[in-house]
């Protein structure tokens, strides 16, 4: 295939990342970028994400094979009615990177027409962090999944097409409609975020009133609320163009929570002791916990003492190994120190590392 | 002081750690152990957590100068009944070890006779995903809290007595109103338990009907399912004991779930955008992340990348620091590779951290 020209508007985190991966596997390509800001587009040249940048998102548009929208969800709405009005090579292939689907996929459908364009859908599940053209990552996608929600602007020769250009990011590719996509996504993801913030919202007000509230928050209550640190604006985004879907799992939601309001009222122990094990052994069920998902990882536990440089010692027992992770304390009820958790890739490299801290410590070894 | 008798009822987690972390504070005090399982008698004794052991709770009730109740809650209620017609020494000091303290608190109350018995409810808050003698550890309160509250049956004598008792434990003790200490802990961690569970209950149910529910989940979905893998016998007891407190979560959590609810439906963007930077600033204001909190270092992220023992060539470079903890990926939105996240005790160590890797590296380093 001739080289391609790609065109990707919005040089941050992701569109600087897909620009690096996009070049990893096609380096004849040419990859042009779109930034309003000056300081965005000069890193993005500094560091080779692109060939050439603009701050004016019309001007090379014409010019690309391939558009990729990676800006926040309200502007990329805006730009597919701005591409509608350009002269855009016939046949395009143009995509996005939004957190949310249906909305941007109906604004394709409405207002680009099906004998120009291709449109697809997509959204790569990766994030961090950081952000900025700084942190652009030829790896950020790597293992990560990359979804495309196919539109009535397309067909299977454009997402076959994607994923030979997106091949460099080393993502796993999956279709999935978009409908459906903000419907997995308002479980998994949007829906748990507003959890968290109402948390930690109410956990603040009680504080007011309750002091310690603020000093015995431990564990639990840190892994609950740390989702509530993200920007607050792409989450408003999200919620905006995910409405139904979040009201849905909110108005489940409330329902659940009466049930187990009405179990404590009745003083059911059955019941309730019934509703604590189904959520356990749902969650062992999940795919959390198997190979395939995304975090699933053969798990080591290492009852080590607090003392310097232990986790070092650890480590040199288990050079060449392919750990994925390491920490400590994840799996406590409250806080305590001294459980170092180490998750491998491999059930072999699990195995290798258990006989061999075993051997040559006198550490306490557990798996799972 | 001369050297006491204490009595352990319970020689499981806590009861073991205990009885480990008062001999080393005392090495002369007797401890004595009760505990129905022969298997866990016969650890206790082995591994010297207990001078000596029984099955027989009454039979060493009366030798004791101090009885603590390490099991769970139900039982720590029916143990306290028969403590009541036993013939115990003048005076003796009784406590206990329950995650909810006013039920217990009141048992003791109505149950105990103010002439003869001094009693503390006690809560310390540590835990480990192990359990039993055989996890029992000197250290498993070292610098957590031990929260002691008082009752009509203590004085403040009561409570040093026991601080020195518990000395050993290198804990940090509080004093806090029965009352109090069970409002505050159903804001930090029975409601949020509830949550957690019911979140993975929600998503299980969904996953039936919408199969990318089961892939799709990541790290934040992961983090704030995770204690609803807890064990589910003890949590039902918390609840059944601190049902008016829980209930109240439920329903003002079910208030602050409608009001965003409203805030969708209205489309009202502002009103989202400033209940998630709420819940974003209280986050970042709460103690997590202070020195004197219970989860609270100083912390560094390397972007490294991702090649074999990546982790040990920078613990290499740390080596003696006080790092407390080093793990992949928790601060990202959704999963990627290759953030490195480090926590140190001191901000000392953290800025020799941030030289040495910026020094002898080429990875990024970043401090929050």
């Amino acid at each position: 295939m001739a080289a391609k020209t790609i065109y990707i508007a919005g040089l941050g985190l992701i569109g600087g990342s897909l620009a690096l991966g996009i070049k990893r596997g096609h380096p004849d390509y040419r990859v042009l970028g779109y930034n309003r800001s000056d300081k965005s587009r000069e890193i993005a040249l500094e560091r080779g994400i692109v060939d050439e940048a603009t701050s004016d998102f019309a001007a090379f548009a014409p010019l690309a094979d391939v558009i990729i929208l990676c800006v926040p969800i309200k502007q990329t709405m805006e730009l597919i009615e701005v591409l509608a009005g350009l002269d855009l090579k016939q046949n395009v292939i143009i995509t996005d990177a939004g957190s949310t689907k249906l909305d941007i996929v109906r604004m394709a459908e409405i207002h680009l027409s099906p004998e120009k364009v291709q449109f697809v859908g997509s959204h790569p599940m990766a994030g961090s962090h950081k952000s900025g053209a700084i942190a652009a990552d030829v790896n950020l996608f790597e293992n990560a999944y990359y979804i495309f929600t196919p539109t009535a602007l397309s067909d299977s020769g454009t997402i076959a097409e994607l994923k030979d250009i997106l091949s460099g990011l080393h993502a796993r590719f999956i279709e999935i409609d978009a409908e459906e996509h903000d419907r997995v996504t308002s479980q998994i993801s949007h829906f748990p975020h507003i959890l968290a913030s109402s948390l930690m919202e109410q956990a603040a007000h009680y504080a007011d009133d309750h002091e310690m509230t603020r000093h015995f928050a431990a564990g639990g209550f840190r892994d609950m609320t740390r989702i509530a640190e993200s920007e607050p604006g792409m989450w408003t985004s999200i919620l905006l163009t995910n409405r139904q879907s979040v009201l849905e799992r909110i108005s489940d939601f409330k329902d659940r929570l009466d049930q187990v309001a009405a179990y404590i009222e009745q003083g059911d122990e059955l019941a309730i002791w019934d509703y604590f094990n189904f959520g356990r052994q749902a969650r062992k069920d999940m795919e959390i916990h198997k190979r395939g998902g995304v975090d699933s990882f053969y798990e080591l536990f290492v009852d080590v003492p607090d003392e310097e440089d232990v986790i070092l010692h650890i480590l040199e027992l288990l050079r060449g190994t392919s750990l994925v992770n390491i920490r400590i304390n994840e799996e406590n009820r409250e806080d305590i120190t001294g459980i170092l958790q180490i998750s491998f890739k491999t059930a072999k490299d699990l195995d290798y590392a258990y006989n061999k801290i075993s051997k040559e410590t006198d550490y306490p070894v557990f798996t799972k």
